[in-house]
């Protein structure tokens, strides 16, 4: 936070103030909301078509610090990360509610900074806001989002469809938003110990954007239903690679085979792995909140999707029995471990 | 918490394991409940039905103090001060979702206990658990809840129907969780400096279940229906009565007057009011959490409503300029003023 700006007390509005101050600048979108903020709940009309629901919750100290994260960045990825869950159904979103608790720490200003997140990704990506609660808490901040989206029937996705040889592909590149969160967290050591040491972040925009502005990727989305592909299972990326393939080989009752090679890393994330001699398949496989799409096709689709850039085939499902491998370059085959964030376990390590 | 009991780390269970355990005794209940949990996001199918969306955050040391809330009460009443808002929609609740962040200082039995409360009142007001986050925090435990519900389009009632002439009704009775809520209080507060004296509650069961184990009146709506009312406006008394009546007037774009000598409270709450030396009007008007409905109805549909008793009529609808009174016992107009329960004026106090 810039402590040079105007900083107004909570206090000084209530609830009722703050929550028409963060609510006057919505503007509705969407013909499916038919009543946003304002009454006890708000009213969707989605006619004919399904409704999913997902919910995140993030709070101070566990998902974010706020001595590196900027808060309307901490609002735009509150966001993301669930639109990420809609679109890994194979749905469109189109609101969400949002609710905070803030301690008395925050300002106006601070929450303010926040909303502008939210309001952004809001416009970015189509949704309404149509409600929310806001409150107090003793220490911190915690924020929860609902999303809310809509898709004919046939269209969903869900994890429990992978077939054995149907291929496994993911969107986009791995491990960057790891390898941002170590350098953040590298630069906020730094800066504990010598608070006038600049914070070397150069020539890792990359990372640091993966890390601290992700964005869901609707657009993948989109591109399988212009080449008319629709994938047999989907999940996002939010605990890593591993742990996701996991989920789908469980639900889908099957096993997979994944080429270590094949795995798509940017440059950035290789350099400051290297940088810090962590093997950056580790971050890939491990990190999480890549929020990029992990998805099985058929086989026959194929050739519809191996021009596309922005999608990597990197391996394909297997039979149960055959288990979940990951084949190293050297072509051996080790069994794959879901070692993902995990926030109740990690409290106490 | 009984400390008597096996008390297990969640670090025990890690997150996947945290949530199996909360989940494994869900049993899906309605059609519209299409996949529950276990992937991206919940899918729901409401057909041709509109859908309701609220949602609340309650947050350990400003809505509950573990002091003296059991956890299972705690969970319970989470769920129902959403419920409430549904049927203030006069809509029907069908699923929610329910995301928690717990401290270290949380065992996984005193998770279990605040899930037994959340699943009780899925249970009584028969509705499905779809989702969630399970998650940890640095201090003390959140927890935020989304509630969905569906009703015909022409079932739904707003805020804003209520016209000049209406009369003003309420269901049950007024000041009594406010009045809980200040013997819990003043017990804890004889507890905390003599903790061998046993706390006073006898005679005084009503005003406690008001505050630690309120229930939604979904009871009412099906009662207006089958008596073939239909509010104008409906809101749940959820900051207390003032504050919800100047809601309903600045919506409907109308004025009310309501009469005090009207006003339904119990023999408990006015008995302990006179204890503690408070008017228990205070309690009504201003004190909140009673989560009963308040709503207009046409004058001519009095003599439908008219024996119900758990129904009272209030006062009416007036026009706009004739502003929102209180007319008292003597005869005199007082302006309403809303002072409900504010949690983020609150703190600064």
């Amino acid at each position: 936070m810039d402590n040079t700006k105007k900083q107004t007390a909570l206090s000084t509005l209530g609830e009722f103030g703050l929550i028409d101050r963060l609510t006057q600048q919505i503007r509705l979108q969407h013909e499916s909301t038919v009543k946003g903020v304002g009454d006890d709940a708000a009213v969707l009309n989605f006619d004919k078509n399904h409704v999913v629901v997902t919910t995140d919750m993030l709070t101070e100290g566990i998902h974010f610090n706020l001595m590196y994260v900027p808060l309307k960045h901490l609002g735009y990825k509150a966001v993301v990360v669930n639109l990420s869950d809609v679109f890994a159904m194979n749905a469109q979103p189109r609101q969400i509610t949002v609710s905070i608790a803030v301690s008395s720490k925050f300002s106006v200003e601070a929450i303010d900074e926040l909303y502008e997140g939210i309001h952004l990704a809001c416009e970015q990506y189509g949704v309404d806001l149509i409600g929310g609660d806001t409150t107090s808490s003793m220490t911190g901040l915690t924020i929860s989002v609902t999303a809310i989206g809509e898709a004919p029937k046939e269209d969903l996705v869900y994890r429990s469809g992978a077939q054995p040889n149907d291929l496994i592909c993911v969107s986009g590149d791995l491990g960057g938003a790891y390898m941002g969160l170590q350098l953040l967290e590298r630069e906020n050591a730094v800066f504990k110990v010598n608070p006038k040491e600049q914070p070397k972040l150069e020539g890792y925009d990359y990372i640091l954007e993966r890390q601290l502005k992700p964005e869901a990727r609707g657009d993948i989305m989109q591109a399988l239903k212009q080449l008319n592909v629709k994938p047999t299972s989907m999940i996002d990326i939010s605990d890593g690679l591993s742990s996701e393939l996991m989920h789908i080989c469980k639900n889908s009752k099957v096993g997979c085979a994944v080429y270590e090679e094949k795995i798509p890393m940017d440059f950035q994330t290789k350099q400051f792995a290297e940088e810090l001699s962590i093997n950056p398949l580790v971050a890939a496989l491990n990190g999480g909140e890549d929020y990029e799409l992990l998805f099985t096709i058929p086989l026959s689709d194929h050739d519809k999707i191996k021009n596309d850039p922005d999608i990597t085939v990197i391996g394909h499902i297997t039979a149960e029995a055959d288990g979940s491998q990951l084949i190293t370059a050297a072509g051996s085959a080790i069994p794959l471990q879901a070692q993902g964030w995990n926030p109740i376990a990690k409290e106490s390590e």
